[in-house]
């Protein structure tokens, strides 16, 4: 075992999850418990950016109230940025600021772009022999780092996303109107790992949303109805058959609609192609007010509401996955005893146990075989009409959904943890980023 | 003192609440107290409709769980409609099956609409010489019925934005952009109070989203920087002016818009002018990315995004305030008592003490007097600049978002109340509405 001794950094990148600063909570939990080992911990604001301009932050100055509150807190406490390490001065410049810290232990909580910049820092600092253990903590709402059984911050939206279901179901239900078409467009990208999770909404408790009910029976569930998904090709006629097919049994039909949808010549749904002048009309924004549209054109007397939650469904920490919390504590964790055990250039997975109950392990897995990589929503989960969700995906994300946070309010909204972000002096000249 | 004695009736209409559940419940739970004069609890399906066609459920059959679980339940357990009653006939019927059901007591659970309807039926029983209370109870997330003080429903949403515009200002602030522009479009139909409500996200603790400021610190909020009112006709070149404006001295500028905003020429921003609901209301719901595209259009380099939380507002009991929870089961509770102390044709308002700490009571108020009536948001509440809200406002809505529901989950999703709606045998032939 290797006894490298010197001060610890991470960092945050890209889209916050509702779980992204309890990761953060989980490396600085687990850095404090190592003191001869780790002299300072460190935080690099927003991402890269704030280590290439030598912007960082005392995080052994926090309170443990402070550290409490960031399991539930939503954002990034450090920011994050999208910005793209590319040029050779700006690794160059990384290193120098290592060095001018003694920076010998790196976590950069992130998904697959953030892990790539991990894995060249990690390559850059073995080949100029500073010694260096970069270790990753995965992180991601839309569920699409390979190798890794699922990603922090997936459980906690795809909660968040069921429970939206179930509340605008019942809603809607209760309307007694028929013939009404309800949408939800949701976040993912490219990959329909959050559309599906929606389906976590289903109950079979006794009632369901069919005609012959009437809307206080209706506890069960059976929206959403119809699900599309990224990794189908939409095609409209198929649709608008299985909307007046569900239409036949329900008085509603709910759909989800994943961002990432495609027609069959890989054209986004409803994507913004205008450049309208400041008075003219505003062309329709996105997949879930396309479909909107197109069911209210094809469809006399059917009615459709479109909603979108954008940013707030990945900021919903209040309604985060206690399951999700913890597991990105524990990778937070993980990710510093992996560097402590000599690790350098990898990033820490979760493997689920394979029994009953559900359970996690972590492993670690070279940044490599992470960066730039995408887990698609497996074709094995999709339904057999290609417009719902086969039932073995239930079984894989209904652990990740389970649990909830006792969170601390303040005057009818929840309390934040705030950072009191001591900085760090700098010690090298400025830099300019492109 | 009358001593009527009979059945009772309870319907709810109009869009759902996250606490019109908890209406429901406080006037089952007042009319059980009450077996001398109240002999059987009935509920009518789907509002008014199910009153027309005979839809009639025993309520006193429902356990004290269920009672207990549509404090937290979204949607509305018998469901309502939007059924206008314009005919006679409409009427005539209604009092029909009063009467085979011998229903003395009438508690219609709604806004401004369902009050009209509750009014002509009480003064077409008082006309045809057959003994009936009538007395309505509040409902509106819109928090646009005159005389209350404010109305069950709208702590709740106002509540559910505040922490929405919480959390996405937090996921905002910390991707360390520059130039980005957040808009949520918000219900609130004519009305601004909705709109308003955002302003509780405000919070004044040290840090703000100034660009001196670091992420990490920004507990403090000043999201939403501007707020569009329907009340305000709508003026692009001031509302570009403003975010060019809060653009200087902040990383983004948050925008929270309500959906019926219109332009000076009264036409809706963005909205679908060609569907009208089944009261001649105009569809509203375009406003949020219509701003997105006026706003990209104008600014080279700025970019913009829109949620619509859609339905999912006013169906997010898992945020309900606890304060509106209590007042809208006490205002259930005061209809009921009301009825029994002889009122007829009135509606139970909520009036404020006036005095530290936040308090109410209920009255009464002739149903003439809220039918149809719409309470816009007041001129004294609306800031300077048109586009932001007086601190006065705070001082009214801060007490109405206090307090959190406990709210069991099962399987990782809030458990809802499920009525076994056991139904009254018919004594009518059927009938057709229009």
């Amino acid at each position: 075992m290797s006894s490298l001794q010197g001060n610890l950094l991470v960092a945050q990148s890209g889209g916050p999850t509702p779980v992204i600063n309890a990761s953060l909570a989980g490396v600085i939990a687990e850095a404090l418990n190592h003191e001869d080992e780790i002299v300072e911990i460190y935080g690099g604001m927003n991402g890269i950016q704030g280590v290439l301009h030598e912007e960082l932050i005392d995080l052994t100055q926090e309170t443990q109230q402070t550290l409490r509150a960031l399991l539930h807190t939503p954002g990034a406490a450090l920011g994050t940025c999208r910005y793209k390490v590319k040029k050779s001065e700006d690794f160059d410049r990384i290193l120098q600021v290592f060095e001018a810290h003694n920076i010998r232990f790196f976590h950069y909580i992130g998904g697959n772009d953030s892990q790539d910049t991990a894995a060249k820092i990690a390559a850059l600092a073995q080949e100029r022999g500073y010694e260096l253990r970069v270790v990753g903590v995965p992180k991601t709402i839309d569920n699409d780092l390979p190798i890794t059984d699922h990603c922090p911050g997936f459980g906690s939206v795809a909660k968040h996303l069921a429970i939206t279901v179930r509340e605008m179901s019942l809603d809607n239900a209760a309307m007694g109107q028929n013939d009404f078409v309800s949408i939800l467009e949701v976040m993912g990208r490219n990959a329909g790992w959050l559309a599906a999770s929606t389906v976590l909404a289903h109950r079979k408790e006794k009632g369901d949303h069919s005609k012959s009910q009437s809307p206080s029976t209706q506890y069960g569930c059976t929206a959403p109805h119809i699900v599309l998904l990224p990794e189908v090709p939409f095609n409209s006629d198929a649709f608008l058959a299985r909307v007046e097919e569900v239409l036949k049994g329900n008085t509603h039909c709910f759909v989800v609609v994943s961002e990432g949808v495609q027609d069959a010549a890989g054209n986004y749904l409803g994507a913004d192609t205008s450049s309208t002048d400041a008075f003219g009309h505003a062309v329709l924004g996105g997949a879930g007010e396309y479909l909107r549209s197109l069911v209210e054109g094809r469809f006399d007397g059917v009615k459709a509401r479109a909603s979108k939650l954008g940013i707030a469904q990945r900021a919903a920490s209040h309604n985060a996955s206690k399951t999700d919390v913890d597991e990105a504590y524990l990778c937070g964790q993980a990710a510093v005893k992996a560097a402590l055990n000599g690790s350098t250039g990898q990033m820490v997975t979760l493997v689920r146990s394979g029994k009953e109950p559900y359970g996690v392990t972590t492993h670690l897995e070279p940044l490599a075989n992470i960066a730039n990589g995408v887990k698609a929503f497996p074709e094995k989960f999709i339904g057999e009409d290609r417009m719902s969700i086969h039932p073995d995906f239930v079984r894989y994300a209904l652990p990740l959904i389970q649990g909830e946070l006792q969170i601390p309010y303040d005057q009818g909204l929840p309390k934040y943890a705030q950072l009191s972000a001591k900085r760090v002096a700098r010690k090298l000249e400025k830099y300019e980023t492109a």
